[in-house]
């Protein structure tokens, strides 16, 4: 039997001549490029202050038509702190977010073990939060965290107006509502709505700079000033205070701007891209219809059977699909694609031919 | 009467030719210094994992002479993480330390707010914690944690067989030994010992990257691999295990490699300088004779006359001596002083010039 190895397929992948998602690898030229033409004698930040991170922040404040905004070195911190602010704040320390919450799946508890916050989890692992959800919470919380799109579910978004109605009934019950935004840039072409009237819905709003924006690492908290203020001493309780984050919010600001128009390009490919998979047999793409840059391609094969069928089709074709594969069970597996600025770099003919390729290989052991 | 202006002092000290501290600005330079000759197409770590990653935290190691070490993007996070370890460990959530420790003054009480866990201040704001004053604990604690060299009474250290004794008795009533070392490699010139040497002293060591070494940002936490697999953990709870902390610990293993052998050059122009001050009237240095690279410079003058004196002093012979003045009281004030690569780029003649113009100047105001 083929024994699955994921070194292999990663390695496959990157030797492509093309791959379909993401802006390219994760290097030390993404630095180098954003600080080429950089000068050098900009005084570094020093702990939160001074000319270049104080204007970045403003920046992106005024981008999401809120008051204030600091930037952290990661969504996690940024995020827990946030919700902290929010349980203080009401003497309550529960919060409500979705089973697939970044916070509880990849941040080791931090939440409960730094904060002692306890969450309430709403709908289930399939599906969104939904109105009826908030309005049933089986206990009082003092905030709700919303993530847009919903990640790990393929990126999945409600209606417009369904955030609205959540956002009015947590102004109604004093529920204080918090945008997980890691994904914002990247949905605004969906909802056809820009940055702020999304985030007037909330009351904090946390964005991140190296998924769609494709920067190093970063993130950035914004708010009304009384809460960015406090984000600030609990950045400094969490170690997130460094003396210098330029290496950072500088390039988030460089990729920002080169970035900020093509959401709209990544996500009309994202739906071509899906259109591609779903005509492969035994695929499907989830959500159906992506509803921003990224959605799973869940694949019905086992791993091991489904692997060596990549790994052709990636050496005949130079096109490659995924880096890896995750297994749902002995006979599913999916990936997540992420378009960036890779897709657009293909031949539409060498795309083309290359689902054709997988179409028929996968038609060959597909039941 | 004179109105002190720190901004002034500040732009005054920067427009020298030459400043008697530090390694120069702290600008975007230090980071494209450190990237130019970088290969671009050096694979970025991913979540603390990646071999450029690895290899630092294994040189780091090794020079530490502890079984192995992990990368934070602050020392603020990586000691808090150490201390809870610790406590955790030992079921009690007490640590012993000096009242004018960085986690007492500089971190927002994270220790306490993010951890619960209680300091014991050991001896007081004048002096180094002793032998008896460990010996004396009025409580149980999990850990005691020494910072050499002190920085904030001028950069201070006990003799190392009483760290040695402390040492040992720590080990024998089971207190684990936690050593901040911010400035660690800035006093192996004075013990005359290798860092391994110090730190088998200790059970956990933090050294930090952009003291003496000149670095962006970023730390080390050394010690047994069950005790840096755990801190790893904690890592990602307090938001520091980025997806990538390559900007900070590629330039700390550049500026390490630039420096490492130059702190006992840094030290001995430590003595000059201070030896320069003490001949000034109403000046001493604190210690008398330093210890390390750094000093305080303690002077008898209220804040509003010494500054007119210096920004002469600065305007007549081109030299900086400090970018800022600390109030002690009405009628002192201090300033700290760290050797770095500026100091042996000012030809001797123009510092023994301006010594001997500021010795003037206070001689007409110090009483």
């Amino acid at each position: 039997m083929y024994e699955t190895n994921p070194k292999k397929l990663q390695e496959a992948y990157y030797a492509t001549a093309y791959q379909l998602g993401g802006h390219g690898k994760r290097n030390v030229q993404v630095l180098k490029q954003a600080f080429e033409e950089m000068d050098g004698q900009l005084d570094s930040d020093q702990y939160g202050a001074g000319e270049l991170i104080e204007n970045f922040q403003d920046k992106i404040a005024a981008f999401l038509g809120k008051e204030s905004a600091v930037f952290f070195p990661s969504g996690t911190m940024a995020q827990q702190i946030a919700l902290r602010i929010w349980c203080d704040q009401r003497g309550l320390k529960k919060v409500a977010y979705h089973p697939l919450s970044h916070l509880e799946i990849h941040e080791e508890d931090g939440l409960k073990e730094l904060h002692g916050i306890q969450p309430i989890l709403l709908a289930n692992r399939d599906r969104l939060i939904r109105l009826d959800d908030v309005q049933n919470m089986p206990e009082e919380v003092a905030c709700l965290l919303l993530e847009l799109p919903q990640r790990e579910i393929g990126g999945q978004l409600p209606a417009f107006s369904e955030l609205e109605e959540i956002s009015a009934y947590c102004r109604q019950r004093g529920i204080k509502l918090h945008l997980d935004g890691a994904r914002l840039f990247e949905i605004l072409p969906f909802y056809q709505k820009t940055a702020a009237e999304i985030c007037q819905l909330f009351d904090s709003v946390y964005v991140s700079f190296y998924k769609g924006i494709g920067g190093i690492a970063g993130a950035i908290l914004a708010g009304e000033k009384a809460f960015t203020e406090t984000s600030k001493v609990w950045k400094r309780r969490h170690g997130g205070d460094l003396i210098s984050l330029y290496p950072y919010f500088l390039s988030a600001n460089y990729y920002f701007d080169l970035r900020r128009d093509k959401f709209a390009q990544y996500y009309a490919e994202a739906r071509e891209l899906a259109n591609y998979y779903q005509q492969c047999p035994g695929v499907t793409t989830r959500p159906a219809v992506p509803v921003s840059n990224m959605f799973h391609v869940h694949i019905r094969l086992p791993k091991a059977t489904l692997e060596p069928v990549l790994l052709s089709v990636y050496e005949q074709t130079g096109i490659g699909f995924t880096h890896y594969l995750r297994e749902v069970d002995e006979t599913n597996c999916y990936f997540e694609v992420s378009i960036g600025d890779n897709y657009a770099r293909i031949p539409k003919e060498a795309i083309k031919t290359a689902f054709e390729l997988l179409a028929e290989k996968l038609g060959e052991v597909v039941s």
